[in-house]
């Protein structure tokens, strides 16, 4: 087994949550600090942190410390609602947000109906975010195990945006079966796609990479087909922001256009995400809402302006990707290999989630 | 009719070459003075100029400027073919630089053989020059109008790279066939892709779509499936940088996806090309020698560093697309809508090229 580094972006201590400012990365390794659940919300928004797991983790933290904000303040228990809501209003397309807030809300719903003190509210929340917390790190870990068998000894794969440490608890979906296939001593190559316009790609997945050791390459979106055609790409890993239904899969936009060229190549095309990731309450990809952001983050690229002033920019920060198009999804239960909506509904019904 | 701008990327002075400082734009339109054959090559090498016949013409300008140097320095004409060499090596992919400068060399052989002058030899180079890069022009303005027939009344395309004035003559290839359905009051939206790493699409289409007032939206390369996807784009044109005697086409990076993403949407896939883009001596598509920049230029963007400086890029530059994938192919003689050797070698033959 090769040693893997432990990277965890985010820490709590005494009640305030630290994370490493994904802005600065790879340039600066910058710890900021989160005392309040409006700050908390705004590093969401700006994707100080982001990747649908850690958002989700970090939502549950800022429901805690909102809680114990309006506590501190005197203010009434009724207040918490626009805690929840706040946090739940920073980004559309990641399920893993609303699914951690549910769970919490739901908790302190019970927590507050049995008459619990502030203080035994707040320690129980916060106990709560951090079981959110650990179970992600060790799901993933299983998403890696599970996933890595996919992947032959020797491997070139091609993955996109940044589904790693960073992304979530630590270890990563996506990059976390990446990291399992080389501690387990596979010989493995990664083709890491920028990902623009946020570059989660080349700031966030490579600085990983090279922190780990792990051999990789730096390409540009739109060389990915022209790999294909080479015959370099052994297989595709992506993560999922949200999985409907019938096993359609928001992600990163740009996954789309990987899941066509792997089609059209024969190449394996894998999604590894945890089971929160799944919204059954949602049918099919056409009615997962798809965020956009501001066209100044396509008319930048890691700060310098690329476009003339007068030119209007689409910022689509999603795609969707069919069920049809996937060849498996990895999750830390194990791995769906047909993706529809009788296996997804059995696979997950069967392991009880 | 609407009007158009003419933007000229490039002069001819007193002997001498101003041309527009591509690196630079849209921030700031430099002109910067050629006067001796090694600064024209260091151009075309550092892209200040870019585009397959924009490099043709200015290697053409440079072996004229070239001749001059050495008959002003009172060097022997033997020395003329280092002029060649130089020019012909700044590039490898675009076949038309190889095209130009067979021509000139060729017209300087007879010249030479019929004993002309120094004096007369330098004017009749320049002039051979000047008429290379008036054909392409008006070669540009046949495309045009024998390719906005193809785009309906109402019509958003997307495009990709620069393949506008900026990498011709004037008026352009792809481009050059959404101007003239501009000028024709076609309603027309374009959807400019990016185009990484060198930003031709941000920097340069837009530049010259804001010129010109044609409607369009910048677009990052990787969404453009998911536009694909959602019904919004009609049709995709592109410029080629070599065609081979079966029909496939070298042109930038990005290409090929387009053309997989076009036929998994049934899009019409359309290349814009003069006839010196075509290189029967080569078979097919992979004899086409693929240009490998380096890797800072994928590791910046706009300027700005955004990878770790352990990580290592590949930058191919361009990709080859089969020719099964392309709809037609229009030239200044008109369109080729069977893209196989036999209808090519027929057409070109046909019409005299």
């Amino acid at each position: 087994m090769r040693k893997i580094k432990d990277i965890r972006p985010i820490q709590l201590k005494d009640h305030k949550l630290y994370v490493i400012n994904q802005l600065k990365l790879p340039k600066e390794k910058e710890w900021l600090e989160l005392s309040t659940y409006q700050q908390v919300a705004e590093a969401i928004e700006k994707m100080i942190i982001r990747g649908a797991p850690l958002i989700g983790i970090v939502g549950a933290y800022g429901f805690a410390i909102g809680v114990k904000q309006i506590l501190d303040e005197g203010r009434s228990l009724d207040d918490v609602r626009d805690v929840f809501d706040r946090l739940k209003n920073t980004r559309p397309t990641a399920v893993n947000l609303f699914w951690a807030l549910e769970r919490v809300w739901k908790k302190f719903e019970r927590w507050t109906e049995e008459g619990r003190s502030g203080e035994e509210l707040v320690n129980l929340l916060f106990k709560e975010a951090e079981r959110i917390d650990l179970e992600d790190y060790h799901a993933n870990k299983a998403i890696g195990g599970y996933g890595q068998v996919l992947l032959p000894e020797r491997c070139n794969v091609l993955t996109h945006c940044n589904t790693g440490a960073l992304a979530t608890s630590g270890w990563g979906t996506a990059l976390g079966v990446i990291r399992s296939a080389f501690e387990n001593g596979k010989d493995i190559t990664v083709y890491v796609d920028e990902t623009r316009p946020y570059l989660q790609g080349s700031r966030l997945t490579a600085w990983e990479l090279v922190e780990e050791g792990i051999p990789h390459y730096l390409i540009t979106d739109n060389s990915a087909g022209f790999l294909m055609s080479k015959g370099i790409i052994d297989a595709i890993i992506v993560g999922a922001d949200r999985i409907t239904a019938n096993g359609d899969v928001a992600n990163k936009i740009g996954t789309y256009t990987l899941a066509v060229l792997a089609e059209a190549h024969g190449i394996p095309f894998y999604v590894a995400a945890p089971t929160s990731t799944f919204d059954l309450d949602t049918d099919s990809g056409k009615d997962i809402p798809i965020e956009e952001r501001s066209q100044l983050e396509v008319k930048k690229c890691g700060g310098c302006d690329i476009a003339p002033e007068e030119t209007e920019a689409l910022n689509y920060s999603f795609d969707v990707t069919p069920a049809s198009k996937i060849t498996a999804i990895i999750t830390e239960k194990g791995i769906i290999s047909h993706v529809d909506k009788e296996h997804i509904t059995k696979f997950l019904r069967y392991r009880g989630v």
